[in-house]
C-alpha cells in the first residue's frame, strides 16, 4: 500500500489510516503536527515508521530502476497526433459536409486556430515540445490546392464582442466556400479548483456563429473544450468536430481529420445534456452553504438519461465516422449459466463503407427484473477495431459475475440476482443494434430476512413465505376481507400492501402478537 | 389538543405523544398492550388518563351540541353538481370543438357514459343519494334538437379488447357528426392502500380512442380518474375534458360544460407529466424492499418541472375557459418592505370573451437570488373570480413575511432572505402574464459562523469577511498566488474554491494554525 493523499484535512489521521505522501506541501506546518503527535503519545511512533518505510521503498526502488532514458521528440509528437485523432469525436455531419476536398476557398475562423486551447489548467498542465497550430496545418495539407485564409473572429482576452473582427470574419466567411471555425471554451472557464456555473461558450463566440450563419451555410465547428456544452446553435451548422483539449499535435490531428487522411473514431465518454437543467445533478448543485448531497446516487451520466428517458444532445457512447460499420449478428456461448460461469459474445462487424476506419464496439448489460433500483443497462465492455472497406471482423468479449452483479452489502460482496439479462451491443448508448438474452443464477443463496413492517405482497410473492402464511391462523386473521384465493383485484393490491404488522388490527381478535411473532419466526427459518 | 392516528404501530407511545383516537381499531389488540403498560409502569396512568379526557371531551361537545339536522337532498344535489362543474378542468379545445351545440348527431361511447366514476375506493368512499349518468343528462340536455345515441366501446370488468364493442362505437361515430368519448381509469386501477405503477388508461380504452380516430375527427375525450395520466392518444382528439372522480352529479354537470351551460372553470392542482419517466420521484419510487428515499426533496409537483425547464404534458394551475380573460395590469403598494410588513399586490382581470365565466387567477412568488436551493417560484396565492362579458375586476392579495420566507432550521422560524422577490401573476404555472419586483428586507438578523471548511469566496463575498481578511498575514499567506487585487479571473476561481484551512498549507510557514484559528475568531465575532 503507497498511499498517495491530497487535499489532506488532518495528517496525522491520514497517517493512521494508511497515507505516506501529502500533496500539495504544507511547507513544514502539518509535518510540525505529526511531531506533536508523536511527541504528546497521539500517534504512535511505530505507526509513522510503516508510512515512511513505504514511501522510501519507493524512493528507493524509482533510484535502483534509474536509467538514462532518451527519447525522440519526434516520435512522441507522432503518438501525441495519434492520440488526438483516436480521441476526436465527430458530432454532426450534415450531408456528409466532412470529409472536405482540398480545393476553393476555405476560411478559417476563429483565434483558437492560431491559439490553440490544447490543455487544461491547474495540476495537469505540462510543458509541450512543440504545438501544432490547426490554421497552419490546414494551410500545410491544403499545399496549393486550396486558399486558405484566417480571420480571428472573437479575442481570448475577454467575452466582448467585437463588432469589427466579426465583421471581418463575416466579410471572409461570405467570400468562401467552407468555413471552418474553432469555437469552445477559453483557459479562464475551465481549471481545477473551482466548477463552472453555466455550460455556454463564450457571448462573443455565440454572437460570432450566428452572424457567420447569415452568410454561409457550410460551417464546421471544430470545438476545444474539456468539456460538455451547450450548443443552441447546432442548427446553424453543417459539421461539429470535438477536439476536447486535444494536447500538443492537435493541430495536425484536426487538419488530417478535415481533409479525409484519416477518419475520426473517438466516442463520447459522457453524455452531452440539450441543457444545464438536464444534468442529474442541477436540483442539488453546488449545494447550500459548505454542504452538497450527492442526491442522484448511481444514476449520473447515461444511467440517468436512459431512466429518465430524457432525450441528451448526444448520448454517451456516441461518435460518427466517414464510413459506415453494419452490426451484422451476435452470439452466445450460452443461454444459461452461473454466476460462476464465463460468458462469451460473439459480434460481428463490417465495415460497408469505402474508406478504412475504427469503431469503438460497445456491449452494454441490462437487469430485465431486479429488486432493486437499477440503471437500464450498463457499460460492461467494449473495444475498438480497425476494419478496410468490406471487410468483417468478428469480436468476442468476455463477461464475467461482474457484469450481472451488484455490490450487496448485507453480504459485502457482489451478488447476482438470479433472473434473465439482455446483452446489448450497439455504436452508442443510445444505439443499441444487436440483442441476445441469458438467464444468469446465482451460486450465492440470499437469506431473506422478514420484519413486522414487510409487506404481504412481497411475502406472499415469495414461495417459502407463500407457504407459511398458507396457515389457517391467517387466513382466519383476514377472514374480514374474504377468502385470499377469491379475491377481486382491487381488493388483493389493497391487502398487498398492507405491512405485516396490521395483520393483529384486522384480525378482529383472531390473531395476537404472539401468533404473529410465530409466523414471523416460522418465515425467518 | 385532539389527536387522530391512522395507522398507529404502537398504542403505548402513542398515547405518550398525545394521541386519543386509534383508527383503525384493533378489536381490543392494542388496548390490552395498553392495560399492560399501565399495569407495568411504562405507561403513567395519568397520561393515560388525560387522553381519555381529550376524548371524552369531544363526545361531551358532540352530544351537548347534537340536534336534529334536516336537509334537502335536492339541494345538496345541486352542490355536488356546483362542485363537479368548478374543480372540472378542459385540457383541450382545439378548433373551439366546444362548448357543442345540440344539433345533428351526437355519438356517445364509453361505459363511464352510462356508469361512471364518481368516486374513489377505500375510507373516501360515501353512498351517494341519486347518480347522475352522464349518457342520460346528456340525452336531457339535448332534449329532441340532437340525435343522441350511445355505444359502450369497452366494458369495464377487464382490460381486453373486444373488437366486436369497438366495432359497434365505430359505426356509431362514423354515423355521428360529433363523438364524445368517456374514458379513464376503473376502480381496480386506483385506491388507497396501494399504488400504480404506471399512468396508463386500460388497453381497451386505448385501442378503441385509435379506432374511432380512423373513423372521425371530432372526438372530445371526457376523463374521469383520481390521477394524473399519460395521452399519448392526445393528437387523435379535438378537446378533453377532465371531469376527475366527479361526485353523484357529474353526469348532469359535464352535460352542462359540454353544451355551453356553463363555462369550465377548474385549474388543475397537480402537474401531467408526459410521461412516467418525468416524475420527480422515479428514479426513487417505489424503493427498494421495504425503504423508499423521498430524494426528489422540495421538488415536487411544478417546483419539480419549473427548475428542470421539463415541459409537462399540462402544468399546474392549468385550465381553459370558453371566454377569453385580459391580465391587465398589476401595482403592488410599495416596493420595497420589511419582513414584518405586508404586501398588496393589486392586478385587473377583464372578461374580453362573450360569455359569463369564472377564472382561477394565480400569484406566484419567486426568490430572485438566495443562498438555499429553492423552487424557481412558489404559489402564495389565488383567487377565483367570475366576470360577465367586458366586465373588468380588481384583486388585491395580500401577502405577509410567509410569502418570501424559508423555515430555517438555525433559528427554528420562518426566515426572510434579503433581496429581490417577483410577484408573478398569471393563469397556470406556466402562463405568467403579469410581473412586478420588490425587495424584502429581514427583521431578523443571523449570525454567519464561519469554520475551517468554508470557502474563501464566500468569506471574501461578505463584506466583514472582506474586512477581517483584509488583513496583512492574510495576504502574505495567499502571496505565492499574488496580489489578490490583481489575480486574473482564473486564479481568483481557484483561490475562491479554497477551504479557509488549506490557507496554512499554502502559505510556505507564513500563516500557522494559530494566526488562521486567531482570524476565524475574528470572523465569528
Amino acid at each position: 500500500m503507497y498511499l498517495i493523499g491530497g487535499a489532506v484535512v488532518n495528517l496525522v489521521h491520514s497517517i493512521k489510516a494508511g497515507l505516506s505522501l501529502e500533496m500539495p506541501g504544507t511547507n513544514g506546518a502539518s509535518s510540525a503536527e505529526v511531531v506533536k503527535a508523536v511527541q504528546n503519545g497521539s500517534l504512535d511512533e511505530k505507526t509513522l515508521d510503516e508510512a515512511v518505510k513505504r514511501i522510501l521503498q519507493i524512493v528507493l526502488k524509482t533510484k535502483e530502476n534509474k536509467k538514462d532514458i532518451s527519447y525522440s521528440k519526434e516520435e512522441q509528437h507522432k503518438l501525441a497526433k495519434q492520440a488526438s485523432i483516436e480521441s476526436t469525436v465527430l458530432l454532426k455531419n450534415e450531408d456528409n459536409i466532412l470529409p472536405l476536398k482540398k480545393q476553393g476557398k476555405i476560411a478559417v475562423i476563429g483565434e483558437f486556430a492560431k491559439t490553440p486551447r490544447y490543455q487544461g489548467s491547474g495540476s495537469s498542465r505540462v510543458n509541450a515540445t512543440k504545438i501544432d497550430a490547426p490554421y497552419d496545418e490546414i494551410c500545410k495539407t491544403c499545399e496549393e490546392k486550396a486558399t486558405v485564409a484566417f480571420a480571428s473572429g472573437y479575442n481570448l482576452t475577454d467575452d466582448n464582442i467585437n463588432q469589427n473582427i466579426i465583421g471581418e470574419a463575416k466579410e471572409l466567411a461570405k467570400q468562401s466556400d467552407i468555413t471552418i471555425l474553432f469555437a469552445g471554451l477559453p483557459d479562464v472557464y475551465e481549471s481545477e479548483g473551482y466548477d463552472r456555473n453555466h455550460m455556454h461558450i463564450p457571448e462573443n463566440q455565440i454572437k460570432l456563429i450566428n452572424e457567420l450563419a447569415s452568410v454561409t451555410k457550410n460551417i464546421i465547428v471544430i470545438l476545444m473544450n474539456g468539456a460538455p456544452i451547450e450548443m443552441p446553435w447546432i442548427d446553424k451548422t453543417k459539421g461539429v468536430l470535438e477536439a476536447y483539449l486535444g494536447g500538443q499535435a492537435v493541430g495536425s490531428a484536426i487538419a488530417d481529420i478535415l481533409f479525409g487522411e484519416v477518419s475520426p473514431s473517438g466516442k463520447l465518454a459522457e453524455t452531452f445534456p440539450i441543457k444545464l437543467e438536464d444534468n442529474p445533478s442541477y436540483l442539488n448543485f453546488p449545494g447550500e452553504g459548505d454542504v452538497v448531497e450527492y442526491k442522484e446516487g448511481l444514476f449520473v451520466g447515461y444511467r440517468y438519461y436512459d431512466k429518465k428517458k430524457l432525450k441528451p444532445l448526444f448520448p454517451f457512447g456516441f461518435g460518427l465516422s466517414y464510413t459506415n460499420f453494419d452490426y451484422k449478428s451476435i452470439k452466445v456461448d450460452k443461454n444459461e449459466l452461473l454466476d460462476n460461469e464465463s460468458l462469451n459474445v460473439t459480434v460481428s462487424i463490417k465495415n460497408t463503407g469505402s474508406i478504412t476506419a475504427k469503431e469503438v464496439v460497445q456491449l452494454y448489460v441490462r437487469d430485465v427484473c431486479s429488486s432493486l433500483i437499477r440503471p437500464e443497462k450498463e457499460l460492461k465492455a467494449f473495444e475498438k477495431i480497425e476494419l478496410k472497406p468490406n471487410e468483417e471482423k468478428e469480436i468476442t468479449f468476455t463477461l464475467n459475475k461482474r457484469a450481472f452483479a451488484y455490490y450487496n452489502v448485507d453480504i459485502n460482496d457482489w451478488y447476482v440476482e438470479d433472473g434473465d439479462f439482455e446483452i446489448l451491443v450497439g455504436k452508442s448508448s443510445e444505439d443499441i443494434l444487436l440483442k441476445e438474452k441469458v438467464i444468469v443464477k446465482s451460486t450465492t443463496s440470499l437469506k431473506k430476512t422478514y420484519t413486522l413492517n414487510s409487506l404481504l405482497g412481497d411475502i406472499l410473492n415469495d414461495q417459502r413465505g407463500k407457504d407459511v402464511l398458507a396457515d389457517k391462523a391467517f387466513a382466519d386473521a383476514l377472514g374480514m376481507f374474504g377468502k385470499i384465493d377469491e379475491l377481486d383485484a382491487t381488493m388483493l393490491s389493497f391487502i398487498y400492501g398492507f405491512p405485516l404488522r396490521t395483520i393483529i388490527g384486522f384480525s378482529q381478535g383472531k390473531m395476537t402478537e404472539e401468533m404473529l411473532e410465530n409466523l414471523l419466526n416460522k418465515l425467518n427459518n
